[in-house]
This record gives structure tokens, sequence and C-alpha cells, in this order.
């Protein structure tokens, strides 16, 4: 099945403790829908300026992402942000963001795009999270990824699109932030409380937790010898694993976990190098391979 | 096969966010001792002063822990600990610490206790625990801890017992400490390059990294939903993973995975409560029921 993402989608400049990459393609959305590419087809939702290359959008093309939902401005500036990863490759400071384009977005989805049954709603304010769910008459299932901005600033607006959603998929200072609960098990059955029927947290090099009515799990991450670049490595993961539940068209249980392992995989790819670099240096194969991997180390 | 461990025997106290005890039974080796009694016999070496109380003693007989090597010496104090847990209940802060009749420790092995062929260096100073490698003389398994204060100011010491065991146990902030290197599967095998055979990161609530030449694995952590006190969590690990390998008297690459699933499991249990309160209450069979909802969380 076809899945639809609307997000951000952005020039990155990325700072890490031994190199840097300036006005590089980046963006929830971006890196969602490539990595959700090796799965299924996506249509993307999303809005640029003047200044976006073209180059970036025929690489989308090029992995049957579906750009006719990319609104391109004139006169406007696409989203930027400028950030610096600290020693540990984990926590990263902001140095600037300009939202441009993207602060005024209003998603029209294309007519082809209303039939969707798969739905990602990345990185926006919950009020335009909310304003795309509208225009899907009948989704199968719609997830949303948030973010410390909306948990702080539009808690109401965030709290009606919980008990819209199905699922939620949010880091663990988020959770914590959310709920105002330490210990991760507690946080994340609050937030499933608020609304989604499951909720995963992800825990950046520690893996994802995963929550539902009946089960409550941990995965690990891949264990990853040289990071490079964490951009983009939770909307992968978000990329992975809906696209694993829309190819499968499928979300029972057993369904569910896989596409956890595989999220957990796309973005242990994507860390390996700056912007969507290693995911194109990357094949399905080398998923399977890893998946093989993986598998393995979790068996005993 | 019985089970040799040297470390600290202590007296605790202890501060969470919620609720405290003091002057509660606690050290490195009664942890470990404790954890590896439910897999096999464990002979326990260690130093008391006259203010303890031999009800400690009994409880630990109970559970078949060989205490001839707990000397208790007339005119002095035990260890003492005090420490506060933070909100996150991972982090913790020293608010004193009594080395007393520890801090003079120099283990002298009965008799009885030179055979055994699976030996554990808990908590204490490189010198430490190398007098006691050489009282053993043919170790099949030698396992030690470490610490960030032999680290930082032992550490010639500890280089040189690191050649002469076979495996490493230390946590995610000492690993990183001993390696000067920030990502952890990195410094994992760079202290294999140091000595052991294999090494084991304990990463607290996320889990354990295991490293040998042929294999780097992850396992997570149990997801507990009530950590009351996190105190002897790393003890209790080493406890049922040593247990686990000298009771099946195996260190193949399966056993050894099986093991550190083992420590994770009885890991979660001791944080459960305060002190040996919640292993006390534990049996085999709690062990094995969680093991299955383990293996089963992690198969897909």
């Amino acid at each position: 099945m076809p899945l639809l993402v609307v997000g951000s989608v952005a020039l990155d400049s990325v700072e890490t403790p031994t190199d840097r990459r300036d006005n590089v393609l980046g963006g929830s959305a971006v890196f969602f829908s490539y990595a959700a590419s090796y799965f299924t087809t996506v249509r993307l939702v999303g809005v640029v300026g003047e200044d976006w290359p073209d180059a970036h959008t025929q690489l989308l093309r090029q992995r049957s992402i579906d750009t006719e939902g990319l609104q391109v401005v004139p006169g406007k500036k696409t989203f930027r942000w400028r950030g610096k990863y600290l020693p540990n490759m984990n926590d990263r400071e902001t140095l600037e963001v300009h939202l441009n384009v993207f602060g005024e977005f209003q998603p029209k989805l294309p007519d082809s795009y209303r039939a969707c049954r798969y739905l990602f709603l990345a990185n926006g304010s919950p009020r335009l999270q909310m304003s795309v769910l509208d225009q899907v008459p009948v989704p199968r299932l719609a997830v949303a990824d948030t973010m410390d901005l909306w948990i702080r600033e539009e808690r109401e607006d965030l709290m009606r699109l919980l008990r819209r959603i199905d699922g939620l998929v949010l880091n663990d200072s988020e959770a914590r932030l959310l709920t105002d609960e330490e210990n991760l098990v507690r946080a994340g059955h609050l937030v499933r409380g608020m609304g989604p029927k499951f909720v995963v947290i992800k825990k950046g090099e520690h893996g994802a937790m995963f929550f539902s009515e009946h089960e409550t799990y941990v995965l690990p991450a891949y264990p990853t010898e040289y990071v490079v670049d964490p951009t983009g490595a939770g909307d992968s993961f978000a990329g992975g694993m809906m696209g694993y539940l829309a190819a499968r068209d499928d979300f029972s249980p057993k369904t569910l976990k896989e596409s956890m392992a595989y999220g957990i995989l796309v973005a242990s790819f994507t860390v390996e190098d700056f912007s969507l670099n290693r995911l194109q240096r990357m094949e399905r194969s080398d998923i399977d391979i890893r998946m093989e991997e993986y598998q393995r180390m979790l068996s005993f």
C-alpha cells in the first residue's frame, strides 16, 4: 500500500566533532520518505522555497517517491537547520533554525493522495498534523511524531491530536517531558493513555521501546561502530517502520514488532554518513543481511 | 562447579527520591554471591568488622553461600557507603564512603577455596584482585570488575590485571574513561585489546554489550516498571552471569550469551526493592518465567 508522509523538508548544516557539511538535504519528511522507499511507494507532502535544488527532488523521484505534494513556493526560502553534535554523538545543540517557508505551511493534499490508507505525520505542529488528517477520509493507520517544542507550547492541540491517531513515535526525553515521568516504561503507558493505541519511544543509540495494551517490549539498536552523523536517525526509524507496515498492509502485533526491527536497522545505516549519503549506497538486500545478523544477535 | 568471589561486603545507606534505608546489607561480593547462588554454590571472600550483624552471615549461608572466607576483624568497623539517587534513578551521588576494615583488606583464601576453577574479582583495587588470582593456581575462567577510582588512580596495576584475566565487566562510563573513546562499540574492542578475551559493558537501564574476537552484540535490559533501588544491579548482573557459567562449566559463545541474559534478568529483580529484599522473595522459577518472557520479547 502507498504511504503518505507530511513533514519538514530542509537544508541542514551539521557539525560533528570531526567533520561538517553545509546545506545538505535533510528534513523529517525527506529522511522518512527515503527510508520507507525501500519497502513501499511513498507520497511526500512538504514545502520548499525557490532556493531548493531540483536535483534533490530528482533524487527522491529516483526512489519512486511521489513528489506531487512537494510545493515549491517562489520568492521564499527553504527551512534551514544548523546543529552541532557533542563528542558523545547523541546530544546536540541547535545553532540556528530558520523556518522560512515551512513556518507558514498549509498542506493541501493532491487528490491522488487522499485515498492513502497509511499515513505518517512527521515533524510539524499538531495543528498542521491535524489539518492533514482532515484531508485523508479513511486512514487505516495514522501515526505521528512530535517534539519538545509542541509538547511545551501547543500541548492542548497535541492532546487533541493524540486522541485521533493510532500510534505515536517520540524520543525518550520527549516522553518524559510529556508525562512528567522519569521511568520510560511508565511514561510509555501514560502516553498510551492519552489516546494512541500504540506508542514507540526511541532511545537513540539504545534502541526503541514499544507499548500497546497487551505488549511492552524493547529492542536494542544495532551496534554501530562508526557513527558519522545521527541527523535523521529517528525519522529513518519511523520510515523503515511505517514503510514495512504499509508494504505488508498489516499491523498485527507480530508485524509491528518486525517493523520496529526494520526501523532500527534502516536508522543504523543512516547514521553511518551525512544526510542521505549512506542510504543512497544502500540496497534492500543490505537491510536483509543486517536483519539476519540482528536476529542472530538477539537469539540464544 | 563452585564459584569464588572476592569483593566488598558493606552496610549501605540509600536514599531514593521517595524512600530511604539505613545500614542495610550491601557490597559487591554480597550482591554477586546472592545472585550467583540461584545457579551454583558460591565461596565468598571478604572482610567485615565487629559491627557486622551475624544475621547477615546467616542469610548468605541459607542460600548455600560458603562464608568460611568472610573474615570478621575485632575492633574494626565494616565498610560503609551512603548514596543518593537522582530522580532518573540511574545517576547517583556518593554522600559518604568509609572503607574501614576493607581499606586494609589482604584476602587470604581458605585452603578449601584454592581449587575453585571459576573466579570473580568484584570491586577492589587491582592489586587486591591480583593477590587473589595468585592464590588460585589453575582458574578455568577468571573475570573481574573494575571502577572509575582504579582506572584513574591505579591504571598501571589495572593494565597488569587485564593481561591476566579472561573477562572484564565494567559499566559504560568506565569503558569510556578507560579508553578515552565515546563510541561504546569501539571502546569495547579497545578494552579487549588490553588483554581480556571478552569484555562486557553494562549500560544500566539500557542492557549490556558483549565483545569477543568474533562477536559483538547487545542485549537490552528487561523493561522494569518499578525501580525502587538500583544499588547492586551491576553486581547482581555479574553474579547471574558467572553463576550460570560455573553451573554449566562451559563458556562457549552460546553459553556466554545465555549467561548475559541470566545476568540481565537477575539484575531486573534486584532493582525492584532495597538491598537483597527482592532477591530474598525470588525463586529460581521466577527467573525462568522472566526468561521465557524475555526470549519472547526478543524474537520476531
